[in-house]
């Protein structure tokens, strides 16, 4: 994904509104890590614990923020170089211009509304009543099935599968491979077999959510699944009928989420948590990596383990839990002298007797 | 998906076997949960748990069971109240009528049989040799590989695949982007490399199975992987080469199973538990969420954690676990009193030496 | 997947270079397992374990290695007999004849370039710019975007995406809905909204790479993932931004490896391990069954847990774990008995004073 662009120091200190340390007319062709980044390339220092790497980088230039210091070359200095960087590689990797209009291998059900600004690619499959809105793209091989929307300037990758009924709100973004409106799971035993309850609701997706690749979202039984607006999922995640998560949380790679859960706003679940179903995760709270739920988590808790406990109780339990052979032989030896106590004593007792 | 359909709670009690309390001639549009249903929908109560949410509804009727009373409207009372929410719901909500036939697009092998009742979506692929039974549906852009069979009334949705080879019984349902006889994960390592052990068994789906969005059930090396009628895997489950899987099972999202192992019937596997390979689960156990099997499991046995213990074994180690800063406290309070108990004692024989 | 073929002992010996313990004309037409053999197909005893089952098998031959005996037929005897089952599988399964070339409905791109030896499926979509090598299949439905590259006889199955600018070596192996090159999961919050950094490296997969169904591997945010020669990856596996695995390593299914991590040659982790971000796994290492790493893995090492603990050390833990109420017990015991000492001690002490 090299690009033939480059650019002056000047221009990109105006472009970052970066105040410029060194050479003005220094021309640098791309963006690469500190390690790896040559003398026609900018790198950059967002994080000091890097600050031995970036002295010791070859980078034509660097983007830093107002603490680095002795870095060798042409400095871009801003107040939030993350951000900062964000907007650099903007610039060196635009996205790619995509022609609106439908390919003609793409079939499109005569009464779906596609925007004239739209994309559909390759082979993909618009069901009836669908309505993909201005400046969408459709990626090659995606499905939207029937009366699903696709809302302004969201991108549905190559073999997503939207299926009937589902709304993506604006600026949505979907990954290879996510299937979102799939059935929930849900059966009642009648004493022979397991009988499907329709799962007739549909999925709502706010805007600015992005779901990774090969997420799955089920659809409500009733209503609405939901993911409020500005909320990431990552990739092989499950989320289950009627759950709501609230907005700009980050559900973390191979999560699951069983149904009709409520997680809040600005939530964090770490990789491959579980959380059983029916149960709320309040706002803020953070849930450490592979934890299982099986309670309620508070606002702005932290939790760990399975079942999960308070973050610190866990850290706690989890030394001690290493100490267990050490309290084992302690125990020991305290029975070992009381034993020899009781002997003692009763010998006294004895000899007073 | 609403609909524009309608029903007097008069018809509704003959279609669902009810007696109703209350105007028969009420109508109503739609079902909907006690929450948000309106005068024109109707609501239900199948779990007691919810009587409070029941009374305060402003739903028009109720589905309710034998113990539920003092409800705001109309009831439609039925022995088994979430049965009748099956039929209740299918009422309101009839599968979509779909024209037989093969889409243009479709690509359909010369040779294949796809029976004149079948619906094969736009843009599928339909191999060699494959067997498409009647009132099968497969979805836009699913896969069907050489010689794969599909038995009478499955449901294959978009972005399926089905293998070569694998058979699919009656009435199974399959939901987008699941993988159906994929290679399993064969290698024997030579020395320099893992040399890849040809997987050329097949893959057995019987009657009535249901299998999630991107769930993947591999081929046998040799012979069959085989789930028996009537189980549910829910999305993201992964069944190893030569896995068993025993009817009426409940797989739940993202547990993985291992190769070869034999799951029996009526047995539960919650959320993101694993399975080690060549393992046995009796008929009717369950295993807890999260848990991970490295020993076979018992008959109607309940199990739980990573290595799995017994379910009541484990809440009590667990209970104990968070009891460890406790027990520390103790036993160094224990040696304390150890040590003046020594001290008191050696003073007394010294007196009495 | 039956085959009409069929050997002698004579030639299957030759074939594999076994001695032949038997009669060299008997004729058998398929490779079974032990149960399930029959007299005109010849089983496998690779594993002595299963030596009973080979005293009880129907089948008419046996191939083995140098410990097996008392075999109840001919038997073909190899130094290795793991290894020459791939073999005897092989020829018994021989890989189908695929034609070369571009299925009419594949969509490919003009300037994309495709060899005239390799196999592209009906509805594959290929994209600018892409170079499909030689001998290469590439399965229907699937999915190659712009600039990336397929080497020498690699298969992608069915229902792949290979994104844009992916790389992948020779020989390498992709099973149906795996994606290859999606978005890495990286943002930055604003104080408003988690802002996404552009995810604009790529994704480099060496030689004799196989990836399993439904697999997620991310595209760096700069510079490339890698996935070194002869490494397998199982089904459902996520492999995040800017991770690099070494060279045979060994992935198994639903494993989650997060951004930036180092996982080294020859490593295995077992089903459904996490590792968090930035870690180094030492080559060698081996990581049992739903570990959670949070810190590195040196060389070699063993590890259990989550968090991951030395596998010794976490089975002596796990074992103590299980005798938690037996101790609470004996350290109830020891302060009754300490009680009891020190009542008595006292009332000594008394009469002594």
């Amino acid at each position: 994904m090299a690009k033939g662009v480059g650019f002056t120091l000047r221009e990109l200190a105006r472009a970052l509104h970066a105040s410029l340390e060194g050479d003005a007319a220094a021309f640098v062709t791309g963006v690469a890590p500190l390690e790896s980044a040559g003398p026609d390339q900018i790198s950059f220092l967002v994080d000091l614990r890097y600050a031995e790497a970036a002295k010791a980088s070859r980078a034509g230039a660097f983007l830093a923020g107002p603490e680095a210091s002795d870095l060798p070359g042409p400095v871009l200095r801003v107040r939030a170089p993350q951000q900062a960087l964000i907007e650099l590689l903007a610039l060196f990797h635009p996205p790619a211009d995509v022609a609106p209009g439908v390919a003609p291998s793409a079939v499109v059900a005569r009464d779906a509304s596609v925007a004239p600004t739209a994309t559909v690619g390759p082979l993909a499959v618009i069901e009836a009543g669908a309505v993909i809105g201005p400046h969408v793209r459709i990626g090659p091989l995606a499905f939207v099935g029937a009366g699903a929307e696709v809302g302004e300037a969201s991108v549905v990758h190559a073999r997503v599968a939207v299926c009937a009924g589902v709304r993506l709100g604006k600026r949505v973004v979907v990954h290879p491979g996510a299937v979102i409106g799939a059935d929930g799971f849900g059966y009642v035993f009648d004493g022979q077999a397991h009988r499907k309850i329709p799962q007739v609701g549909s999925v709502l997706i706010e805007d600015d959510v992005e779901i990774g690749a090969n997420t799955t979202i089920d659809r409500a039984t009733l209503g609405q699944t939901i993911v409020r607006r500005g909320t990431k999922l990552d990739n092989l995640v499950q989320v289950g009928h009627n759950v709501e998560i609230g907005a700009h949380s980050i559900i973390v790679a191979q999560v699951g989420i069983s149904g009709s859960c409520r997680i809040g706003q600005g939530v964090v679940l770490a990789g491959q948590v579980g959380v059983a179903d029916h149960l709320t995760i309040g706002d803020g709270a953070v849930v450490a990596a592979q934890s299982g739920l099986a309670r309620d988590v508070g606002p702005r808790e932290k939790v760990f383990g399975t079942p999960a406990r308070p973050l610190l109780e866990a850290k706690r339990i989890f030394v001690l839990e290493g100490e267990l052979p050490e309290l084992v032989r302690r125990l020991r030896q305290a029975e070992r002298r009381l034993a020899e106590l009781e002997a003692r004593l009763g010998a006294a007792e004895t000899r007073d007797g």
